[in-house]
């Protein structure tokens, strides 16, 4: 084991502080990386907070993150993937059973025994695992991903999660050229949506209750911006959308964008709304229509969707903050005041 | 014009009462046909007590019945499908505008500007279009349909709608040898799909609040009989099915259901509870599930669907009663009492 500086919460109503933890040392099929930057999704938020403890109770002091960006500084033995001074990733995984049904699909999201990168047990040590708020992380060569290098690093972070739980849907849902997509909700997983619908050639629509959001929803690659308080406007979109994914998850009414649905249309949540959504049978029955969800992808996907963004050159919008705005970026983002992504430069971290 | 007999409704709160009602004479693409046996779908209720008002209002008096059997007494010069003496049946579109892409696509069941079999308007008289509680139809011959010759015509009727229901979404998500199929709810559209599903060769799992019908679940095809207010028998399924076929229209948990699908699953309701469905967002998600919905079928898929049935000797499992007993069977079925569908035999018309 050795020291590795981390920035934790010791409760659900404390601030993250400067801290030490306890890292493994790196095993023969282990990757020592340097972390170079670290996204702040809103999961970071809920688990710091407890806000899952009926699920997943956290674990405290926490050290959230899970979109990791860095430099491979020791590889072990076995390793074969990657190499000292490579740039690497880490999503949402760090382990996982690698035997069942899912894991030999290369469908590791779906893993009954999945170790998450923060809030899991640690196979190795026997304790909580952590994540990407501090300098360095070792993990197994299997859940490190190739970075592009011609890729903006702060934005690149992202990708690990708000990127993959957009592509992921897209692909399975056969989001392709000539296909109309929707997005509802411009945060941080809808701008990657609206990134990747426009990449993969689709017409993309984005919903947004902000008018203020137009300019910014056309500049991100949006062909038509529809203000979803406005009946009027949904009503000409009607029976016509291939696919929509749905970002959102306040409250919101689902219905309204199942009848957006054309024959055999899919709607998908990615966002999670804390209440049951209300659905009407009639929306799904009438068009065959279904409405689903999607966690993040697979190992290999992941770094397919990487591999996309390298050739697209597509990164998260993102505001680079320095760790110590952590707490102040949390409250920020409860209001939604960032376009679209907070993303930490740990060199912060390690010249404090 | 020519008179009918037929049974009608006056008015919302009104019985069925012996009446005359004016068809077209055949035109040159046109089939009349003798009707032999009538089946009585939920959605006759409906209709007939103007409950649908909001979205379709009844036209009075109406004439229910969509699963009509009969023998061909009449075709128009042009008609090349069926001759004379034929035994035919039709379900509940009797018109589509076949322009349409849906139409086109051989999916008339998502056609806008589809005509039902009962409460909609006749294109050529510009009167209303009156169901299958009648000695007799005029039908243009693309919607009316072959029935294979060995099946019992009181079982067939139902296969016109509550049997095309039910087979299609299992064609559409693919039930086949070897999957695992769910049932919800063991009525006239629930012990079709049992039927069905096994005839499919899956493993067909029946759910059902009532312990009294296992024996019968077991008797029309299922492998398993689960009650599902018992939490402990249905945890025991949790991720394991394929798909499931959700026939309730009463309000339940979905959430319970989606909770028993693998990843991938995929639940399709065919009832169509009043209230919006509360749905769980993390159901979905998690196994990137999907709920959908499937109205009836296509005039290819119906045909496929009666051939398929002729081959494997299916029918609907019926209590055959004379018309003069409609209002009767009306308030048996809302008490759930018939297995499982009542088939009326129209001779009990004709000699009246």
């Amino acid at each position: 084991m050795y020291n590795a500086k981390a920035y934790s919460a010791a409760g659900a109503a404390s601030p993250f502080v400067a801290s030490t933890i306890q890292r493994r040392d790196p095993g023969e099929r282990d990757v020592q990386m340097e972390i170079l930057f670290c996204g702040i999704c809103h999961s970071d938020l809920h688990y710091a907070r407890n806000e899952w403890a009926d699920v997943m109770p956290t674990v405290y002091p926490c050290v959230p993150g899970h979109e990791i960006v860095g430099r491979v500084t020791k590889v072990g033995s076995a390793v074969k993937k990657l190499k000292v001074g490579d740039l690497a990733a880490v999503g949402c995984l760090v382990d996982s059973d690698r035997t069942c049904p899912e894991c030999r699909a290369g469908l590791e999201q779906f893993c009954p025994n999945m170790t998450l990168t923060y809030g899991s047990v640690d196979k190795h040590t026997g304790g909580p695992t952590y994540g990407g708020y501090s300098d360095s992380i070792v993990v197994d060569e299997h859940f490190v991903l190739h970075v592009p290098e011609n890729l903006d690093l702060a934005g690149t972070a992202p990708l690990l999660c708000a990127g993959i739980t957009t592509y992921s849907p897209m692909r399975h849902w056969n989001v392709t050229k000539g296909k109309k997509v929707g997005v509802v909700g411009l945060g941080g997983l809808g701008h990657m949506a609206v990134k990747f619908a426009h990449a993969f050639g689709a017409h993309v629509v984005v919903f947004t209750t902000s008018p203020s959001k137009k300019d910014d929803a056309l500049r991100l690659g949006a062909d038509e911006v529809v203000i979803s308080r406005n009946a009027d406007e949904m009503k000409e979109h009607v029976g016509s959308f291939d696919f929509i994914l749905d970002a959102v998850a306040a409250d919101h009414d689902i219905n309204a964008y199942i009848q957006l649905l054309r024959r055999d249309g899919n709607i998908t949540l990615v966002g999670a709304p804390e209440k049951p959504l209300p659905v009407s049978a009639f929306g799904l029955i009438f068009g065959r229509r279904s409405l689903s969800g999607s966690p993040i992808g697979g190992l290999a996907e992941t770094q397919e969707m990487l591999d996309f963004c390298g050739k697209h050159n597509i990164t998260a919008d993102v505001e680079v903050i320095p760790i110590q705005k952590v707490n102040e970026a949390y409250e920020r983002m409860l209001r939604s005041d960032v376009k679209y992504r907070f993303s930490i430069d740990m060199s912060s971290l390690r010249d404090r």
